[in-house]
């Protein structure tokens, strides 16, 4: 099931802008002090470096994604999430003219 | 001032990509009802329209823009805002290499 919609939070109204705006983020707080962010990363190859442990949740478009030490690029799809381990980093490729859109849970 | 969060509000975590990605933006929408953006506009010279009166408020970097009617372009600056009348257009330019970004009023 696909998350289109998060209530209670509050947005910061400055956009985070990687890789020449090809991702654009917004960073959200919830009520107990959680931080996430909702963003989308546009046709591109990138690779991220974590800090934190993150769970990337895809909720329109697609992306595949490769994660430090595999092999294998593996697809996301709206509704599909997959974790990527902290201090760590992973590539990830977008066809899709949509774009990869996705919530970024962090911890 | 700048407006840098908004609170208690509900975020749409799918973005909407305009012109090739050059203007991002998120949707929300606050308890009662009301609907607002927040987005980026990257370095770009654009042309946009209006359907309901938008009130444009700069969070971040700088546009300059020019309203349909008017041979004047107007520099618009974090804290700063500038109104588009409904069913109208407007120019924007971005020379900032942080962008333009944005709160979106309607009505």
């Amino acid at each position: 099931m696909t998350t289109e919609k998060i209530d209670n939070i509050s947005v910061a109204t400055k956009a985070s802008v990687y890789f020449d705006g090809k991702c654009i983020s917004h960073g959200i707080t919830f009520a107990d002090g959680t931080k996430k962010s909702v963003g989308v990363i546009l046709p591109a190859s990138l690779t991220f470096s974590t800090g934190a442990p993150e769970i990337m949740e895809c909720v329109a478009g697609a992306c595949e994604y490769k994660l430090a030490g595999s092999d294998a690029w593996v697809k996301s799809t709206a509704g599909e999430k997959f974790s990527i381990p902290g201090n760590s980093k992973f590539d990830i490729r977008v066809e899709s003219a949509e774009g990869y859109h996705y919530i970024c849970h962090f911890g």
